[in-house]
């Protein structure tokens, strides 16, 4: 289960490159700077865009590494355009690309921390469920969210991206 | 894995119930109608603020009816107020509350179909991963995206709940 929801959030920022090509053509054909968007929040104290998707990232790639225990690439947090979101995008779906089922055997029992919860520990099981998947989530949404609200021609489809369906029997 | 994540679930509309609750004290101090935020919307042609709930709470029942072949409770979708709502999610969180490990013995084997989908098919292990926890998480940060917009006082802990956390051990 571990491995398929990562591959899932690979997929899902596999969607979220769609999105930030609608919305590049969305800002040529009104004839804006598409990096405009860079800077939107859906309020003043809330992360803007570029941070939604920058977190986005962050939480798929380092909750797969502090579960697996395998280094993830690092990134700066200086992208100031689309395109170097996409790359950013492209750098994490990589670097889920690489791992295994086996790499998550002692995902569920690992203690996991972070620097910001000052000692305090959660199982990995906890830690997936609790804290990676509602957070990556959360800021796919707001970045959707983001897009939506700004006229961007984007819908559920393009959240979900293609199902795994299986076509109708013969009656 | 999966009645874990129905119970993760249960807990985020646990939240909602706090959101709304949050809405109705803004909209007090504020002195206008809290059920105004009913028909709010992010974008024209995006669902409704009530509707958003109404798919939260129905992606978590009937994600875990059809996963589980456990009847889920029927709600005609004609709330009118925050209070209503409330009650909906209250109706739901009982019904996942009472579901066991033991439900889910089949759920990735599953066949999963909806009216929608005209005959098409999903295992439960594909419905799940890229229908359920997607759909779910997608309309719950929407629910609270358009709080956030409108000035309610709800912040990122508000979104998440309490984690499972254990505290330092001593050094």
């Amino acid at each position: 289960m571990y491995h398929a929801m990562f591959l899932q959030m690979k997929k899902q920022l596999g969607q979220v490159d769609r999105w930030l090509q609608a919305a590049v053509a969305f800002a040529e054909a009104k004839k804006f700077d598409p990096n405009l968007f860079m800077t939107f929040r859906l309020a003043p104290d809330q992360f803007a865009f570029a941070r939604q998707v920058q977190i986005a990232c962050d939480t798929a790639k380092l909750g797969a590494s502090r579960l697996t225990g395998k280094d993830a690439p690092t990134h700066a947090d200086t992208e100031q355009s689309i395109e170097e979101l996409r790359a950013r995008l492209r750098s994490v779906i990589a670097y889920l690309d690489g791992l295994t089922p086996k790499d998550f055997e002692s995902a569920a029992t690992r203690v996991i921390t972070q620097p910001r919860w000052e000692g305090k520990t959660m199982t990995g099981a906890d830690y997936f469920l609790e804290h990676v998947v509602p957070n990556f989530y959360f800021h796919l949404t707001t970045t959707y969210a983001l897009l939506r609200h700004n006229g961007v021609d984007i819908g559920k489809r393009d959240f979900l991206g293609t199902l795994t369906q299986k076509a109708p029997t013969a009656a």
